[in-house]
């Protein structure tokens, strides 16, 4: 049996269910793996503030990084912490003595994962980040050592459960986003501040390590799009049910290869038609459905957040480090672009859209509409002019949904703003990108 | 760049199309993980009889296998020939003289697993066997490289494609099995013999492989409950259809823990309420639907068979085994049960039946029905009866349908025996199991 010996950086959700989830299986992973895996540390910012100090021995807290570092015992080091500082730091002087670090925090690793896997590489230490993306679904490992010898040209997933989980209830029970927010975060189910789910950051984080694993180049998070989904209503919904679709804040990535690597990666809220297999990822799952070239369609699904999933996967990763100790694979790095001339990300893409206006009810207007689409080139595949709501009808305003065929990001963005200009338009109520 | 020899056993389905996806990914393999893989040499068994033999160069061509064992620059052996023998032979061969093994024969592996893994033990080669099960989906590894964390405690999978691409027909056209056989082997979806699909034992030598690999305790195939889906018929589907059903051939391990493990396994059509993930794999997909203790639900999706997706799998193993080498990790063995005192794999269990009777249409037969149910503790949740054919009404026969609360699968079978030994009894028209 080998002792193992690790230190937990951050004692709240995830660092506290690293810690449980020990005691559960602690057991089962010694008898298994023949690894005894010990905490020998927890590392938090201060013992009075901490609400978790009365959860574990207090002998194994410490509120600084020198006891963990000194102790030549301490092989793994597991960062919860979240966030930028002190992470960044904590997880760099780690990897700078040696030591392995495995990782549930998307937001340093998409950031500065190349500076991390330098010093990983500088010094030899394994660098794990599975519980950074879709938390107890197996994904990164899947495409690191499962996946690899297929050619991932598209990615699409619900890679965040607080806003699947708001989009679900607005979908089932026709209500406002804000009611849902609100109810969301009455039981915890959305922060207080809730920007980085429903504003999308947090998705963006996490399609920033996928596609770089799945495309095999850097995508950085400042190059992806991102929409979030404060913006949708009621009439969303309404629309996208009448037409067969279901709406779900995607992470898309897609890759095209001619002299350079072309890549698009954005998230933003998507219809999709309720028979595509994401379709029917309800509530706070998470589901990553990919496609390769040789392995065709591949769906990954699971719980993408929560105490234990996550945890379960950082320690799946420790046992894999202990299992790699001094010849870590470096597994999430093998990110060589296939092409030396270089990876561009793309700012304009194909992609088919639903867009509902308010205009003038009068003869001509559907035809100067048409016509700024089709200045623009966006051709139109149907048209959808919905009951008029009383006061509609007193001031001669008609509600139009227009769904396109595949048009170019950048045409469609320059028809609106013509649209807007035109006389006849009251207003541009919602565009939702359609994925088939 | 390391330059890798492989040999390829058996020039079919899977072993032309790793063939295949080297030559469509080789370069990309090469580029990415740095490794140069070459087919050395190819085993067939004659020549002239081989269909793909003109669709590879004719010198790396051999019936025996002493050219490959005496290659000590052929370090890794792809077995893909499919059945018992000459594949064992080979497989003991190559591993006894220290070659890695990659394979995708689920039978062979389901049979002779200990023998191999002794083998391997012994000489340190690997034994790589992502392959045998769900084609292109990383089953085997999420289950021991990703999920090692967590007990895992249920699993329930569409684990054959042909079936659930009949199924799929049958259930959405309201075809006889018959029928869709015929189509679907006149369309190459089904084999001229096909037993080993529509009988269940391709899943139930997957389901070996799995459960082996999910409880950590060997799983013989013999001892998993077999049922194909041969005896299902249109009046099945109508009344799954009528209850918010759907009907797949799930395979299905449950584990408990008491002083021993205990272990139900089985593969049968099972009812499944349309809301759960599995009921919406349609035509051959593959999805296999895991629980574990901290990670909860997992889902994985994907083509369970064809040529690239399974090839993709096998190279995948093989890119694995080289980054390994020397220090294979024998993933596929950590098969060490959670208690000392042996596993039980039981032969009865608690499930939900769905029973359909033809009875005599006259007071107090229902009575007398309930009664025998009663007898045998198995309590009774629905009762449907149906319309009657007009046939039916001249000889005054009523259809009736029940739906148990959880009972003992023994307990059922012997209401069954009472029930056709019933005066009033005319026949017994079907058993599914469900699943919630």
């Amino acid at each position: 049996m080998k002792q193992v010996y690790i230190a937990v950086l951050g004692f709240g959700t995830v660092g506290y269910g690293v810690y449980q989830v020990l005691r559960q299986n602690g057991d089962m992973i010694a008898h298994r793996e023949g690894l005894k895996i010990s905490i020998k540390r927890i590392l938090v910012k201060d013992f009075v503030n901490e609400p978790n100090y009365d959860k574990a021995p207090k002998e194994l807290f410490v509120t600084g990084m020198d006891e963990i570092m000194a102790d030549p015992e301490i092989n793994i080091v597991v960062e919860c912490m979240g966030g930028i500082e002190p992470a960044r730091t904590c997880i760099l002087q780690a990897l700078d003595a040696g030591k392995s670090v495995v990782t549930s925090n998307k937001e340093v690793i998409s950031k500065h994962w190349y500076t991390f896997d330098a010093a990983a590489r500088r010094t030899g230490a394994g660098l794990y980040i599975e519980a950074t993306v879709g938390g107890g679904i197996p994904l990164i490992r899947a495409l690191t050592d499962g996946l690899q010898a297929s050619r991932i040209d598209r990615i699409m997933g619900i890679i965040n459960g607080t806003t699947n989980f708001i989009l679900t209830k607005m979908s089932e029970e026709g209500l406002a986003f804000e009611d849902v927010l609100r109810e969301a975060q009455a039981n915890g189910f959305a922060e207080a501040n809730p920007a980085a789910d429903v504003e999308g950051y947090d998705a963006c984080y996490k399609l920033s390590i996928l596609s770089s694993l799945a495309f095999h180049t850097h995508i950085p998070v400042a190059t992806i799009y991102r929409e979030g989904i404060t913006r949708l209503t009621v009439a969303d919904f309404e629309i996208a049910k009448q037409l067969g679709y279901e709406i779900k804040l995607l992470a898309i990535g897609k890759k095209t290869e001619s002299d350079k690597m072309l890549v698009e990666t954005r998230v933003h809220p998507t219809m999709l038609k309720k028979t595509h297999p994401l379709a029917s990822i309800r509530g706070s799952f998470n589901a990553v459905f990919l496609h390769g070239n040789t392995v065709d369609d591949v769906m990954l699904y699971g719980r993408g957040a929560g105490q234990l999933p996550t945890a379960s996967a950082v320690l799946g990763d420790v046992i894999y480090a202990c299992h790699h100790e001094g010849a870590h694979p470096q597994v999430t790095f093998r990110n060589i672009p296939d092409t030396d001339s270089g990876t561009v990300v793309l700012k304009d893409w194909d992609s088919i859209y639903c867009i509902r206006l308010r205009v003038a009810d009068r003869p001509g207007v559907l035809s100067s509409i048409a016509g700024v689409f089709a200045n623009h080139n966006v051709s139109l595949k149907t048209v959808l002019q919905s009951a008029e709501s009383d006061e509609d009808k007193t001031k001669h305003i008609a509600k139009i949904t227009f769904i396109t065929h595949m048009a170019r990001e950048l045409s469609v963005q320059a028809a609106l703003k013509d649209l807007v200009n035109l006389e006849c338009t009251e207003s541009i109520d919602g565009l939702i990108r359609v994925e088939e």
